[in-house]
């Protein structure tokens, strides 16, 4: 057990001394958070200038990386990518042994994984992380972040993890699973975005605002948001049951919508992906089954 | 005003005589709402043995589409296309006119403008109509249809038109609003859909089941539904905002998913679509804007 008064391990959960590494707009916003749950916070950047705001609400700014690591029990790291925080935590490797790192940066499962595979090397108890949410919204009970890797270091910063995101999960010991969820959702998320403009775009060619149409996509939102939990229920089993549409009608519809938009002189490359994705799952035979039925041909990539 | 006892014309909407032509998945389910909210329905198919079902609950088959037509004052036709509507419709041009004709075929707007041409020129009062909804939800207080063109139509038949769905909604005089609603709200709905599948095929290559990742997605979707809003604005001021994330960082997002789902053995084509539209509308300059600006870079196609 470390001495109280020169170590910042606490049996308090609020009071945990907490290091920031990185003061992103997304760094800023996790120190922030951190701040306001009560947490002694230390923060560094690479460069200087950053985080005079967090210095006013109370934070550490440490003279070193080295510094701030040692001023932390939980380690947080926020920077642009895997190669930058590696950049930063490799020298460290010493002052992190018997901390708990959290990672949050976001990069792939596979990089997660290495990264883990370097923090066991060197005793550090390590969690990957994702934030799922913008920077307004960190610290909110309505914040969702998605947490992997060592379970009992997770369980016992539970409660100062939720003060970044009340709806945090820790989703398995696969230090790559936060990435997975990460990339799972936001590949959803992204291709509906340009779904969504496209379909702005679209209309607005026929002199329709956007904002004519959003109060409809709003309120017949909720067929999508009950189609997630169908989806995902028949792309587990491996089942599509086309009773209710099927892929071949489906598919003519979404040549109607590529026609109108390439007559219209808008890009279709994203279109273009969705109609053959569904045509090499009814070339595959799928024209009987469900829309679903396309992860077969998302399987198979065309040549 | 036509003799009561022997024209379908009627002052009570409720009892207003419809019929229905083109008895598909949908028009059976179009047919099947007009006879349980009361309205004498005739019914007739191109091909035999449709219908029994719809004339045990006391539709009449009539004899010919010539015969079906003249038993209705409103005539709604569904069948697969506009070549197949127009094959039907032309040749009663006369028994047509003065009729309030409501074609539910989807097609692009371009066809219902030329319908609409050829009604007008029969003297036909012309809707042209888009359910928004599957078979299972027509008739129901929240199916939605969109009907454009004859505005004096729309409102006579209103009661009539809104017993296939409560949320039916008139978009202007231009026949072809219904099918540029129609196919805006669909461009983003089978992307979606597309990049829903797409992201559950993604996180199985990691041995997440769909299932564990569908109910975070649906907890998290009211960030799309508000998104759905900002970004109408956004767009329809041609202003971007990009201080709540700029689109070159989600570019590298985008990127991150894209080069994943590759290493993975996925099909990218639609991922690649979305990364080259916002790469094009950060060359043109958007880097620092929000999302909404891809809409420039689908304006400006590529080569």
């Amino acid at each position: 057990m470390p001495n109280a008064t020169n170590s910042p391990y606490s049996t308090d959960p609020k009071t945990t001394p907490v290091t920031v590494l990185g003061l992103g707009a997304m760094g800023q916003a996790l120190a922030g958070a951190l701040l306001k749950s009560g947490h002694p916070t230390t923060i560094w950047n690479r460069s200087a200038g950053k985080g005079d705001d967090l210095v006013a609400r109370g934070a550490t700014r440490a003279a070193s990386a080295a510094a701030a690591v040692r001023a932390g029990e939980v380690v947080l790291v926020c920077v642009v990518d895997y190669d930058a925080s590696q950049a930063i935590l490799e020298p460290l490797a010493a002052d992190l042994s018997g901390r708990v790192l959290v990672n949050v940066t976001s990069d792939s499962p596979e990089r997660a994984r290495a990264a883990a595979e370097w923090a066991a090397a060197h005793e550090i108890a390590y969690l990957d992380g994702a934030v799922m949410i913008p920077t307004v919204m960190v610290g909110t009970p309505e914040a969702l972040l998605f947490y992997s890797g060592d379970e009992a270091a997770y369980r016992k910063h539970e409660e100062l993890l939720k003060s970044l995101g009340g709806q945090s999960a820790y989703v398995g010991a696969d230090h790559g699973l936060a990435a997975v969820y990460d990339l799972s959702m936001l590949d959803f998320f992204w291709t509906s975005m340009a779904g969504l403009v496209h379909g702005y775009a679209l209309a607005a060619k026929d002199g329709v605002p956007a904002s004519s149409i959003a109060p409809f996509l709003q309120s017949h939102f909720s067929l999508l948001a009950m189609l997630i939990g169908e989806t995902a229920k028949d792309v587990d089993r491996g089942v599509y049951p086309g009773e209710e549409g099927n892929l071949a009608m489906e598919l003519e519809g979404v040549e109607h919508i590529l026609h109108a938009a390439e007559r219209r002189g808008l890009d279709v490359s994203v279109l273009r992906g969705v109609r053959d994705v569904a045509k090499r799952a009814v070339d595959l035979g799928h024209g009987a089954d469900s829309w679903t039925a396309t992860v077969e041909g998302i399987r198979k990539p065309g040549a």
